[in-house]
């Protein structure tokens, strides 16, 4: 069985390694991913496109624990989710809003069983204390109703979506990578064959890949997870056309 | 079998991989969980509080390796202990002190006995040739009597410890987390109920966990360690406060 | 089987995510053991350098995957690599220039099958479409002749040599790690007993371990790669006395 972790902890307190060791301890043969612990603290729109690139890549089967969670010890719900047959514990703030809207079949419950929690919970660190052990004994074989009872209502994120205009589509960036990439909330298959502006500056058509245009040169592709892309070969797209999430992008059918 | 790694080495520089790879040609089936590779260039007071907040949590057997050692070469030993059924490799430099105050059983050993260790030991990377070599052989069934012989002096850092007053505690903060929360010497159970200042400034009553008090405002609480700790929600206390480790933090019980 | 991973793709994006997902679909059982994320952004020698120092230590059978590959898209190609029992998959772009030079046998092949790739790949993320299912079909037993034609000229990087002097060596700094510890392409045997200069200032004796010198005091040794390596004790030499990559650094044998 296998578990994967994303968090906004970092790894240096030791928090990851204390659910690490919580996990270890109910479920000794897990193998343990670490996805990521660096997404910028309680970025939890962040965290939930992060979440999308993997989830599914994963085989059924799998136990994700998603814990960017700025409202722990609130009234906010913990949940255990089963969407496609893999399994997922996070914070009931949104997060699983991109897998949830992917997935063909999803089942939600909230984390109510006292008896998967650890024997006292600190209102400080629900990933330690709810969500590390909850995923632990789904890995090893608990059921998912015997977690808590099921609910239809968990919290989404309202995210900006791409609108059609006359002559091709209107949205936004929505995320910047680590190469400083500028992902937009276009689909890629409403791109293909456009001209692309960002904050109203011509991009130009298009592309196939990164090697398209010369070295230093602004780009636009559509991307790995099949949206629209800008980025500069060889360069920081965010840094050299000075733009970020929330930047304008445009797409035109050439007349 | 588990083997866990906290180093201050990065992970870039491929040194760590040497250490994962030294553990794997060992002990083929071993889990290797990193805990982190950040801890801060030779803060070996830094590591123990990290190491301190998942080494009990992992199950009995685990074999936990620390290496952040500036001492490296020099005379310092090299120590392999057992404490409450769980193994650490560590240099001796002070490294252990919160686990072995904290364990109920310890036996602290050098590793001296050269068929562990890699054919030929750099004096610069302990880490490669004596200690991942060490804990490999030592989560494949190795005795601990067998690493070298027993001690009963290992390093101990003097660590402030908070103080009785006439109608509180004064103590400090001792850690600032990736969050920016302030972590203090103050034992929880005795500041329940205070009022906390932090370097003469109220911070208020201790309250139960972030979402008592408005986004943005300071606020005092048991942390999941079981110590005081002062945060600002949804916010960066070390930050907003202007404080760091040493600052000054007092507990009254209100007359 | 045990699969570990380089890149230079950091984790908050969920990228290597993505690619743990991938082989752990193609590979439940493979043990999945990170090496880096953090290699600097396209930075090919870097990342040559640290495979290096981790590759060999591992045991054979060992999968390798190295991802730093600004060329993705373009028609460089992907190779799958024997050399010495262990495996290796990565862009051929040079990073593999040491392993291959160090390997006492050494079989190289183009990633060509498409039956070992997903299914769509994009023309941007070979690392999930194109490395990471082909490394988990090598681990899970797959031949590395049917993963494609086998190749005998992979691209190499040039990198530059000491040379010998009239009284010792000329040389570089190849490297500055973590602690800003210089690296140099001086090879050890041939720097023991010199004295050394970096951009001509001096240095020293070559010495043994960082405790042979006060703290703060700048120190040549032999590192625990077997190069000649300029340290500061306690500090970092690479701020401390201004030098990085490219920095002169010669030895001269006491006349």
């Amino acid at each position: 069985m296998r578990i994967t972790l994303l968090t906004d902890f970092g790894t240096a307190d030791g928090y990851v390694g204390a659910m690490k060791g919580v996990i270890a301890a109910i479920a000794p043969a897990a193998l343990i991913d670490d996805i990521s612990h660096e997404v910028p603290a309680a970025d939890i729109n962040s965290a939930a496109q992060t979440l999308s690139r993997y989830f599914f890549l994963y085989p059924v089967g799998s136990v994700h624990v998603v814990v960017v969670d700025p409202g722990v010890g609130s009234a906010r719900r913990a949940l255990a989710a089963r969407l496609d047959d893999r399994v997922v514990v996070a914070p009931d703030n949104g997060i699983l809003t991109i897998v949830l809207a992917k997935a063909q079949d999803a089942a939600v419950h909230v984390i109510a069983n006292r008896a998967f929690m650890r024997e006292t919970v600190s209102p400080t660190f629900h990933g330690r204390d709810i969500f590390a052990p909850c995923a632990a004994h789904l890995a090893a074989g608990l059921s998912l109703k015997d977690v808590g009872p099921p609910i239809n209502d968990p919290v989404k994120l309202s995210m900006p979506r791409a609108v059609a205009e006359a002559d091709g589509m209107r949205g936004e960036v929505i995320h910047v990578d680590r190469f400083g990439n500028l992902i937009t909330n276009i689909p890629g298959e409403l791109a293909r064959g456009s001209v692309v502006h960002l904050n109203g500056r011509e991009i130009g058509h298009v592309r196939h890949t990164y090697a398209d245009v010369a070295a230093g040169t602004a780009v636009a592709l559509i991307g790995s997870e099949d949206s629209l892309e800008i980025a500069v070969r060889g360069g920081n797209a965010a840094e050299t056309l000075g733009a970020g999430i929330g930047a304008e992008v445009s797409t035109q059918i050439p007349g």
